[in-house]
């Protein structure tokens, strides 16, 4: 007789269930909410996976993108490339067990970094249309097509129609069909998200089949793979005790000093002795899997006392100063540019972070675009633009938090202006699993709006030198009316000739206003606005 | 001789991880960003749980919330429930197991719907920490304590120290200490988290025990629980064939009419028949484990063909109008409240769910709450104040979303209004693991607009039966002046004594004027702005 409100009756249901079927349930977590979104989500996830697949392997990425249509809000999507292929022997995980990959565990950038986004693409294809995937593989060993879908209780692939097929075929292709979704055109489209992705990735180049037909190529204007980024070790800085300490029971050193000297960049003999000096009582000779919770605390307060040496600047790929300044141009057309870069930083972990911006003035700058709330900004994660979420990120926050009048603009929302802000980063900390938004941390936001100011300072420069002409122009023209009046006067009283005495005048006033005419290019705000770069030429521009 | 650049030496990094280190990861996916949101966030966990667990056992929920400073952010949290507490063969998977919970699977409306909450609070413990929660619980049968931990790497309790404990305490207390938090004041705080929460749960009592030794109690104000809300079925609305199979394929029924009429809500033999018409070709007497995709995809579009009664309210727990209506008065004090609340929709799932929506106006009205953007908006799901992620939210989309002229609101942000609404659903589709925002899901924010703007009209008229009534007493005046002098000129002309002139000439403006110095509680916005409600004292309340 059991009490229907006792603890035992109502933990009868008590259940566990896989992340698989968490992620079923709750599909807007991945991206998929809305059916233009979730077809851009699908798009979005299988190109980053081919380019994060062709770098490493050192292959100039050559990626087409195939979308048709199948029915009413029915699609198919089908992405290949010229990568390095899966493995047979993992190829059902990769594709169809979420949280399972390569790149969880390292310290190295790459656009990937959870292993969810293959298997979310295959769950939302199992639940709108019923349809496993389809994928074609030629790795330098197997060749093989074959079926995978999800068993979303058990978090496992199910893989069907296994084949070996032509060895010609090199790299990795998969095609799926997938409900709930459309094409369409607009910000928030796929023609959007592989335009921006060619143009803040210029190596690569993308083909993309849209389902009326059309074929458009994002051919690549660069024609070398950009410097592979290191994988590192973390950097003291950013280390918290709790990982400090999982990293000394991992450790296979004899000793915790050599041990902090193997497993943190920027850890010397030097930084051994400075740290002996100030954490007293800790036996740096013991073995590393002794250390204390306690000890591990007081550690981590000593790193952060020490002065350290900045994190390496090739552990992370960037979009770079020239290819901001390209890619701005080439979306917005605008008649000024100014492009910073800064010093790398340290976040959670000890993973370093490099935030870039370029800001647009004139010209096609300005206009709204992705979501109506991110207005004029365009936001990149690991060179990945994200078109979603706007409201939700750091970068918005940061660039909103701008005093903008101090940079020469009244309203930011109301005059042609643009942002564009890359942060690069071993592990971008995602709001959420979709990964749309960076997560609205405040050292990350800090360092935004130092990247976004110091870009600021040249479109301040470019506005103020632009307001000057116009008042120097106005009084230009207020001189040469009143040389007219002045010119007939003169000629009234001196009896000298009216046009001889206007054309001296003229010249007069001429040579002190001729700078306005002279070339743009040699403008003001262009020669002042460059911020401490390496590649001058391409930090500020005035088309 | 391996390759570096091939798959098979790339792919030996594959590697599966558990959901516990996904999140220890990726913290912020959880609310675990910033210091007081972090705290923030412990607290809303463990309420929302003991809510959860008190109401399903029909208690009256007392709830206790302990904070204390322990050092530089570290601070322990204490949370004591009188519910019937958490059988000892499960507390350990309950508290540090993620995605482990009774509420997963269920059709009915809980705060907690995904097994997540407790288990991140160990988890954020133990990194920030390196310290197991202790729990104490008193059920019908067990009465114990214990240390639990969390092996991240299995998603698995670790449970120490475990004694059986006295008898006569009854219920749940959870006692954590954690590191990287902040206990502040302000509305992110957890004093304005439990006054919000008591506001919208008049029946639940919670007492505060701050960090400085401030003990505050909310009493509870309603003495009875609210009706429990029922444990529904899937209404055929909203239902897609891939929930539509998995439910057949489930099923114990022998055929699949009777397999519908047991499954969902509102699915009678009337129904059967007309999908019978509607549905050529599917054998509705065969198994429903032989219901094939096809088929389930021609009877969902034959489901939305069909008219059907609306789902059961009393699956829903809402807070009623006049619990609104309180709440507004109590954390706003304005000068007028208008309400209104609707019938349920249905969301994807087949569940329904439905918005109630309070706008204050005057008075307290309009101050920012939370965070900057979503300026003086209120959120609730289920009950539960929602603090965070403002801007990621359909509540505030739709808010955002209404045209306010036509409610006589010139600027949203610039006028003395804020908005309150809660969404109660048996499943609220939240943008993130955190639950701190609705997803942007274009059904739901239409709902909330609609409910809004219901309540927007009863604004609407207020505001213009106040502008009617200022237009009206500035005529009085400049009439009342005018009198005096022509009291006077009248006086002279016809020797009439001027004080009788004056005197007669008021009593009849008077009359014309006098309602406007009639009570205010008969004003005209409050006698018209009611939106059909029952309780219709409760509707529209001027102050």
């Amino acid at each position: 007789m059991a009490d229907p409100n006792d603890a035992d009756t109502i933990f009868k249901r008590f259940k566990e269930h896989s992340i698989a079927e968490f992620f079923k349930k709750n599909r807007q977590m991945l991206g998929y909410s809305g059916k233009v979104r979730s077809l851009t989500t699908i798009v979005h996830e299988y190109v980053t996976n081919s380019m994060d697949a062709t770098e490493e392997a050192g292959i100039l990425p050559e990626i087409s993108v195939d979308v048709r249509e199948l029915g009413e809000d029915k699609y198919s999507v089908a992405v290949t490339d010229n990568g390095p292929g899966i493995p047979k022997s993992i190829v059902g995980k990769a594709m169809a067990t979420v949280l399972a990959g390569t790149k969880f565990h390292r310290y190295m950038q790459q656009r990937g970094q959870q292993g969810i986004g293959a298997a979310s693409c295959t769950l939302f294809s199992l639940i709108t249309t019923n349809k496993p995937i389809h994928v074609k593989a030629g790795t330098s060993r197997d060749s093989y097509e074959c079926d995978i879908s999800i068993d979303t209780r058990n978090n496992k692939p199910i893989i069907t129609n296994a084949v070996d097929s032509e060895k010609s075929f090199k790299g990795f292709s998969v095609h799926g069909e997938f409900g709930d979704v459309k094409y369409e055109g607009g910000d928030h489209g796929i023609y959007e998200y592989l335009k921006r992705t060619a143009l803040a990735n210029p190596h690569v180049q993308i083909k993309l089949h849209e389902p009326d037909g059309n074929e458009i190529l994002f051919p690549r204007s660069a024609s070398s793979l950009p410097k592979r980024p290191k994988e590192i070790k973390p950097h003291p800085l950013g280390i918290n005790a709790s990982e400090l300490l999982e990293f000394a029971q991992a450790s296979q050193s004899r000793k915790i000093s050599s041990f902090l000297i193997e497993t943190f960049s920027r850890f010397t003999q030097n930084k051994v002795d400075e740290i002996k000096q100030a954490a007293h009582g800790i036996d740096l000779e013991k073995e590393p899997r002794h250390l204390k919770w306690e000890e591990a605390e007081q550690l981590v307060k000593v790193f952060k006392s020490l002065k350290w040496v900045s994190p390496e600047l090739d552990s992370l790929s960037m979009i770079g100063e020239e290819g901001i300044a390209a890619a701005i141009k080439n979306i917005l057309n605008p008649q000024f540019v100014s492009v910073s870069e800064r010093k790398p930083r340290i976040f959670r972990g000890g993973v370093p972070f490099v935030v870039e911006t370029g800001i647009a003035y004139g010209g096609g700058a300005g206009k709204k675009i992705g979501d109506a709330e991110s207005g004029s900004i365009l936001r990149f994660a690991n060179k990945v633009p994200l078109l979603f979420d706007g409201s939700a990120c750091a970068i918005t926050d940061a660039v909103r938090g701008i005093d903008w009048k101090r940079y020469g603009i009244q309203k930011f929302d109301e005059e042609p202006v643009s942002v564009m802000v890359n942060v690069s980063s071993v592990y971008i900390p995602y709001s959420g699993v979709g990964k749309q938004a960076v997560s609205k941390e405040e050292e990350i936001i800090e360092e935004i709006k130092l990247s976004v100011q110091e870009a600021g300072r040249g479109i301040q420069r470019y506005i103020s030198g632009v307001r000057n002409r116009n008042i120097q122009e106005s009084k230009y023209k207020i001189i040469m009316r009143y040389i007219s009046q002045l010119s007939g006067d003169l000629s009234e009283l001196t009896g000298t000739e009216r046009g001889r005495i206007e054309e001296s005048l003229k010249e007069l006033v001429d040579s002190k206003y001729r700078h306005l005419f002279a070339d743009e290019g040699d403008g003001q705000g262009a020669a002042d606005s460059r911020n401490g770069s390496k590649d001058s030429g391409a930090s500020v521009t005035a088309n």
